[in-house]
């Protein structure tokens, strides 16, 4: 119908199943609904549309609100859902009511608006999981501020820290991406519509009552703006690829954990799977996925970019080709959240493992040399040398710590009061993890507090959900409400 | 030296090239300065090191941050800076008190607290960067608020807009680049020293000390987080791709506005090149490198994901390949800010030009199908489908007009008391534009309103800045100072 | 069935979906019954399995051959769609026949042998589309080979060329992306089965038999490389990738061409939209969605680069993730050939306009300097320096020319027998593309030539692509009829 | 100079170093010189250039040749090294000599022209370094085929494979990587000398004389192809990714393979570092940093196709910021496999403790179930079901084959005739390696297969690579030889 005026000419299946949006669209349609329901409420308000035509078609908004979209309105046939959605208000109200509705706005700000609608109940739900993924990591780590395990740089062993620090560590990061997906929510909710085409329109509009109506925070200022800019798509992409990321540094330690090497940990059988011939097999597949998943997102982040890079002013057709890759960008990263926190929480870690190794390796040999600097006075590289060749030698034996350190200062240190037991005291790793109390150590105490002060954290974005969430809420049902009173009028 | 304890055998040149950072290390060379003095202080504070050996390393530190670090400090057999400066250190002033500066910490540490310092300034540069392109920007729109131009969709006129109306879509999207680059310098500017390799240290250090001193906002509360993490340079250079990818979009216009068949915009002879056999021509050159920064900087972005994605914890050699690509993104995006900012600012329009395009192509048929929607209280559907029609006819003229309605719905609008006049004073681009007077609109005074607000939020940007600049510069005053007094001691 | 044995409880929908392929295995479905088939051919023929189980599955695998794989076996509580299949045998032939199909192989073998299967069909799809694309981009330059237009560089007016040269330019680079589909095509045609899981079997199977029963060129020689490589998937990504920044550069020029101050190009209405509001709107889509796809592909490519890197051998469930993208990128190139050679096909270009401007923006003037080069024995550099001080001056007039010639080499040319006559002739656009024959120019009898010899080279594309069809009916025709016989025993 | 002509008005520094490729066009130095020599000779030869001129500019370009070229032509103030080098000729040699040697070229082609030169030199190095890693890696194997290991899959044991098995896999993926630079080389080395700014030239050149002269195997045939196609440089980069993306694979398991849990390999010290701290440390450094170079290589790709895609005709200076992503990528990848194929000959791999993990984790729980299959002609999936349950159990002892078989298939199988000491023998690992003889297996004698089919293939790879750098090194002599000619004369 939007074609019949200029363009003469059937257009072949192909070419409007490649055209077309209406599979991404999906995503949107609920969004639509409300966004033509606010449109509407502003038209009447601003005596831009006869009372009776905007009854008649609140009303059948109404309908599809509460009973749904009639499966006709995503045929492929349409562009898009806007399409779908005004040929089926045609078809209902007919034109001289339906035909209406399209005054004084443009595909170009609908669908601007549609996506940010669906984009910010995304972003509160990437909060929402994030807040019960940190949760389920202080719950683990508070039972574990006492199991030791080694401490990896480069993979090697590096020193003992616990459970509770390795884990507190993720938690800490996935703050950040909290902080994030809060940050970039406020330029997410900005309303664009009414921004028409590229420059608004002549009719008397009220952008600032349409904003209110659909819970928007704002209006963004330029129409040019408003239809023409995705950043805040990229950002949303950005900001899931940095968390995804962490999940599969987290999936990556997961899947290596439960290797037959390490078995640090064992995950919940929902989220393994056998082999389909080696009996034996339990593989951690969903720890696999999880960590491809950060993959999928940056590629599509990578997508919008290159489609964003170059496009001049101000809408283009090729925008549309960023929206699928932005919907499975979300849902892989609201999946991925959810189902990690599961694998947590469900996990079955094996302290005693953990203990073994915690000191195995040399984990304790910088406590070693720190006590030779502390006891003896020595410059913290001549310790570190003397240390590090007693290693070379097979290890810091007693014999081993006097030839090197006769090596590296020309005498050595039991001479000068080194004793066997002294070294053993400065290797044992429960000891070493005791005196790293300092602020960020692994010691029992101070990891407490670091629990503690993330549990207050999470609150904090626990409320800042709430107030987020109860805004939208109400915007929605105050929307309702004088939907229906215009329909009833 | 670090190698003299563990490691036998020399290592080819070659191998030493591919390990060493040093290339990149120069962008953090005088952080490095800064982290050991603020360390040493520490150090002497906490009563680990005696006061004599804390003042001889102070005066050499001094005299380097003074005088600049000496050459051999650079040389490429070090793997990293930080190994350069120490082996300096003890040259200089012996093992027994150069060896003492690296007690309680860990390169882990120190290099995660220098890239902080050295990319918090590019941060900041960035924003100072910004505000003067948006300034720029500003004060081009301030001059063309009547500066008629055909506003672009998919290319192709659509309706008319200002200069101004276009060049504030692009201020609106920068002062976002801005709020960006705000929002994650707190992020950045967290304290990492003091996590030692990974698990802090046994030593009764002081972190909340040493991050005062050199200016961080609080300390990266878990150790191995603090050495593991660089979800910031991820978002850094995300943010830095938003930026150019916005910034890619303007020089793709003013690449466009310059060729000969556009002719809206002469850029300035600095900033374009000549052919080296085609004698008439004058190239766009920087405007197109600016483009292709895009997609530099976004390669960049790949390359930290790609690296980050599945790294175990906690530090792997692999975050320091990241490194490179950090300070040549950062530097790209600091330069192209700059010219771009210069390239506005010196560029000539040319107003009849774009004028003369303003009303072409049909720019303002949507004002006539709005009229007729009010006028004659069409649905805009149908009046949509009219003025479509008449232009597939040739053209809204009058008779094209009656018998594309007599088509659309069975009757002319002449007989109703459409008139040519009545036409032609709807597609007159002047009136469309004076016309669009709603929020977001092109409206010379509508544009008024959003320069002057944009104005204000530059304005609370540069405080901002002035704030955060102010404070590293206090911290630093009062680090020279205490590092003068222990020099001294 | 496959974890009945080893993993004990249920597993929750959204962790069996999150885990499932099947969405992207109805892209290999039609592949796994012919792997099936053939395996079972090989068990049969090497005696492990007998004659009668063999001929039941052989005959239950015909019927969907034939009529299609039942809706059941998609169901996404299967794993994937070999589960699904291997569940449908069963309950149509029970377990005792059902249960042995699976000997001596494993669904990492089997996945990867399908995966090939299918890849190497759209390979040969996007070599066709190639041929075609390239005889429609010769066609039109046939007919265009004296159509004089303006040649860019930096989007500014370079030289006169021709429409034909122009576009031969597109054909020669799709040549070479036909060249890299060619040669990756044998990586891609190798067989994996008989891999087994990683370490082929202790069965005495033959790979051989069931390579050339699957079209095969040969086996995958190495059984761990041949479950754990995705190269062949990388590499087509890249050669799409490659392809599509191709299109994506004449799609640009496409769109840019019909904007309305270019005017070269009408696209047909089949590939254009017009706008919801602006009824004069005549939008170029198609072309910007095509250009959006390169970004789609792009990131695809990156997807699966983030995916394999890092992962040890050899099968990780991780490699599921890299196929959705793998299948989604393939098609999207496979429409976008196939749509772009339709929109050029039917592209009203307007020869006029080209020749209106061909000569504009001093397009000859490298002509003028080549001239004077000739006529009086500058050297180049010179000549360039004088015409480029003409145009600055205003334009090559002859008194402009005396001016600049006086300033760069300190005498006028008008003395030496420069005329405006002369003058005007080596500006003459026509003259100027007729004298451009060596090799690789404009001119239009090396355009004949260029465009003969891309024809033949097409000429040889299309024998190696019908080759390559003719060899897989042929492989297929044989193992049906091998299937037959083995179905009736 | 270029500039004097055409635009006025001096250049900050700051816009100078933008846009000067000087940095990246150290790369091309050596290549201009040669392309300068062999344009000279054909400008000559068709007496475009008169002798003496030649003869003048030929010396000095025969002075840069064999003593290097100034270091002035690299000053930054030139745009690039053709206008450094043309700068220096002038200087040296008069403009009357010097300024005729761009006569018939632009810098367009010669650029174009140059890159290619470099290029090809750093794909037969990628083919030379790859042919020797595949030595080193088959070397190894010919050592270790009867090396027992565990094989995996999702880094689980799956079954026992044996070292060379492993690594053999490796070397087929190189082969591969190996036959892509092969491949494109051809598309590499063409000449696009001649093509002009993108129309070639009206002087009567001799394309195909300067091909033959440089080289190439043959002209590119349009002069606008050759100017604006890099797809040759997309090409090459994508086909380091793919090589990077399984040397990252290799690195990642040496990373593995020599933390404390595996211990089964121990790096040579050259390739390792210890910790600033941690005496004890010894870190796979190389092997992390090799890893991370798949990253950097994989952006340089991305940012090569977000510059090239949507760029319209023909050349565009985007072009130039290609330039130092290829060079960097190529470094990068020429020094990764040195480093990696020194890392793999001098590695230390542990027999015993690869073998001592050959069997465990129920490695060849796979051969019961395959014994089951063959001894009592049960199903695959009941054998796999039963060996699956007897796991669960505890493991296959013959009680728990015995309950297993009853709860799934209501009968027990010692009954029937398992023995213990057929379970024994079943689970035997040399006796599972050791039946693994089809095509592509582990066992020792198709191992040897495998290595001496692999070796043949190195052969013919080398044979290959002395034929191409025979042809470059004659190609150069046959230059030189004339240059020095035509500089006599």
């Amino acid at each position: 119908m939007i074609r019949r005026g200029r363009l003469a000419g059937s257009r072949g299946g192909d070419v409007a199943a490649f055209l077309s949006s209406m599979d991404a669209d999906r995503n949107i349609a609920r969004a639509d609904l409300l966004v033509d329901m606010a449109h509407l409420l502003m038209l009447s308000r601003q005596g831009l549309i006869g009372r009776q035509a905007a009854g008649t078609l609140m009303e059948a908004l109404l309908l599809m609100y509460r009973e749904g979209i009639p499966k006709e309105a995503f045929n492929e046939r349409f562009e898009d859902i806007h399409a779908g959605i005004e040929t089926y208000l045609v078809s209902r109200a007919g034109e001289e009511a339906g035909g209406r509705l399209h005054t004084a706005r443009s595909r170009n700000d609908e669908v601007a608006a549609c996506i940010r609608i669906r984009l910010r109940e995304d972003i509160l739900l990437a909060v929402e999981g994030l807040t019960r993924l940190r949760r389920s990591l202080l719950a683990l780590s508070r039972r574990n501020t006492h199991t030791l395990m080694p401490g990896f740089t480069h993979l090697q062993y590096a020193q003992p820290v616990t459970l509770a620090h390795h884990l507190v560590a993720y938690e800490r990061a996935f703050a950040r991406d909290t902080e994030r997906f809060q940050e970039l929510y406020k330029r997410v909710n900005s309303s664009p519509l009414g921004a028409g085409a590229l420059a608004t329109t002549t009719y008397p509009i009220d952008r600032e009552y349409t904003a209110a109506l659909l819970g928007f925070d704002e209006v963004v200022s330029n129409s040019m703006d408003a239809v023409a800019s995705r950043d805040f798509i990229l950002e949303s992409l950005f900001a899931a690829t940095v968390l995804l990321s962490t999940v599969s540094r987290l999936c990556e330690e997961l899947v290596l954990w439960s290797a037959p090497f390490c078995a640090f940990v064992e995950l919940d059988n929902e989220f393994c799977s056998t082999s389909s011939i080696m009996p034996q097999k339990k593989n951690p597949d969903t720890a696999e996925i999880l960590r491809a998943k950060a993959g999928t997102v940056a590629g599509a982040a990578v997508t919008v970019t290159t489609i964003l890079k170059g496009l001049p002013m101000s809408y283009n057709r090729d925008l549309q080709e960023i929206n699928p890759h932005l919907w499975r960008g979300m849902a892989d990263t609201l999946s991925g959240i959810r189902l990690l926190e599961r694998m947590i929480a469900s996990a079955r870690f094996f302290p005693d493992r953990l203990r073994e190794e915690a000191g195995k390796g040399g984990t304790t040999t910088t406590d070693l040399a720190d006590m030779l600097v502390c006891r003896f006075d020595l410059p913290f590289r001549t310790a570190h040398s003397i240390v590090g060749r007693a290693v070379a030698l097979g290890g810091p034996t007693p014999a081993n710590m006097d030839t090197a350190a006769r090596e590296i200062m020309g005498q050595d240190l039991s001479s000068r009061g080194l004793t066997p037991a002294g070294i053993e005291t400065a290797l044992d790793p429960v000891l070493s993890v005791g005196g790293r109390r300092v602020t960020g150590g692994p010691a029992p105490e101070e990891m407490e507090r670091q629990i503690m002060s993330a549990d207050r954290n999470i609150e904090e974005n626990r409320q800042w959900l709430e107030t987020m969430t109860g805004k939208l809420q109400n915007a929605e049902t105050r929307l309702i409400a004088e939907a229906e009173e215009a329909a009833a009028a």
